[in-house]
């Protein structure tokens, strides 16, 4: 039986590792020979969970190419996030919460995907059905990933489904939700020590929007004011990203996980659209978008409609 | 609360009709307010299980502009087979068992596929998760579904899924599967009174395959012969459909349900491409393909990589 490698988008967050390492641990108890693997290194935020629960980061691969063509996705499923050679390989399962976008298969599959805050709800949701037990690491990645993908509950992508699996996890993996959350979120928001360039990339993707190329990063913080008197040299890292890789707009969006709203920073073409997205003027390169901390929910939509 | 409008594909055929009638009351009875309708008649073959489950045949629509902007897709998700606005809309939840292809969402959805015999086998799933019951004639729809996808269980495509499926319904509908199926299925061979052009549309669907757009229509029969008799007529219908519709290339199968084969007959540009997914040679614009039945698993995949 051939390998499965299973693994969710470039620049992984703790969804894409969590539920990559539940859903292959899921399939393999189902009789699939699957490995979970990563687009990338772990966050510190991730980091964090991993060391909690005394959990191996995921392998690192670049392609599937001389492994596998088989594969099974999770957290994402448009293209251009995903492994550099998805157009060769045959995609036998997606698990997502996205919209769906640049995606397409040759052949039938299995397909879920639910309006929900997080991949791993989703994948409680399917060891349940299939009877599988979940042991104490797995549902610690699985609820690490929940925390993180609905900032402790405070993102309006978050749903009472997520709230409801984060408990029922919480208790498989022996933790205090507010207290583990919050320390694990934290871990994440250690911006100083790193320069822009990473910065930029610790939470990024890219979207088609019109006939241009939208790169969206998002980091977390405790203090905005600690990311923004880097104002200067995060705008040419972004102009540089830009004209490197061909992006037309690039757009930071800086989230206080403490008060739940955030300051986007962007540059590059098409910044009346932004304006006119969120319905501001931006100032600096900046505006403040109050509330806003989802950038599925309430970046993405609204500037598609806005490159439409 | 607006209304959310449920229908399967363009050229209807048991399937989409059976899950759209079934995906709707499920979710009416989760409280959504739902209408199932059908972006064509039902063919004789629907049309025998609408008439002995004494159901009503959806309201036949052709846009939903006007009427509301909230949709639910069964049995299909490429948008050049579903209604005439689809980009315009919101799609809400999918519910399918073909390969995903041009389809894209600006938000996140609820998207349910799984590589089995029929949607109505993943529609029966989804009644069971929601402790919802099944009424005898809904049963009876979707039975009739899983019978007419699968060819009474003998298309590659039949799982195990789908027969287990179709027992428990047929018990619900209170009907002899194989003597409730044969007769089912023989009425929807009742072509000698169809003109060329009506048996080409009973259950076409349209393909972007490369750069060439590919028709390819599917017709059952207790009698190969009864529809090659007419082969000079009906290639006549396919070049005019070919140059009035822009088709590229026109494939009839031509399916004989009872041997559990067909004959191909192409009009068009690219025959070499049809050889080479085949491994045939076409000899009078004809090529017999033993055992092959399934257009979504042993046509579109094949000539999908033929032309890329």
């Amino acid at each position: 039986m051939s390998k499965i490698l299973v693994f969710g988008h470039q620049n992984p967050d703790t969804d894409a590792i969590g539920a990559a390492i539940s859903f292959a641990y899921l399939q393999k108890e189902l009789g699939k020979n699957t490995e979970a693997v990563a687009l990338g290194t772990p966050s510190e935020e991730t980091q964090y969970a991993l060391d909690y629960f005394n959990v191996d980061a995921p392998r690192v691969v670049e392609s599937a190419a001389g492994e596998t063509n088989q594969v099974m996705l999770v957290d994402h499923n448009e293209f251009q996030q995903s492994i550099s050679d998805i157009r060769e390989l045959n995609i036998l399962a997606v698990v997502d919460h996205h919209r769906i976008a640049n995606f397409e298969t040759a052949d039938p599959l299995y397909y879920r995907a639910e309006p929900v805050g997080c991949t791993s709800t989703i994948v409680l949701k399917m060891f349940k059905e299939n009877n599988v037990t979940i042991p104490k690491q797995i549902a610690g990645m699985m609820v690490s990933a929940i925390i993180s993908d609905t900032l402790l509950f405070k993102s309006p992508t978050c749903t009472q489904e997520d709230i409801n699996a984060a408990n029922e996890l919480a208790d498989i993996a022996e933790i205090n939700l507010e207290g583990y959350g919050l320390d694990m979120l934290k871990a994440g928001t250690n911006l100083s020590d790193k320069s822009a360039e990473i910065l930029l990339d610790l939470d990024a993707k890219s979207f088609p929007m019109g006939d241009k190329n939208v790169r969206i990063a998002q980091v977390n913080t405790v203090d905005l004011n600690e990311v923004l008197d880097r104002q200067e040299e995060l705008e040419a890292a972004m102009e540089n990203e830009n004209s490197s890789k061909n992006y037309d707009l690039f757009v930071l969006i800086i989230t206080n996980i403490l008060n739940s709203d955030s300051e986007l920073l962007v540059i590059g073409d098409s910044l009346n659209k932004v304006e006119a997205a969120f319905n501001v003027t931006l100032e600096n390169n900046r505006a403040f978008l109050n509330g806003v901390v989802s950038r599925k929910k309430q970046v993405v939509p609204q500037l598609t409609e806005a490159f439409s």
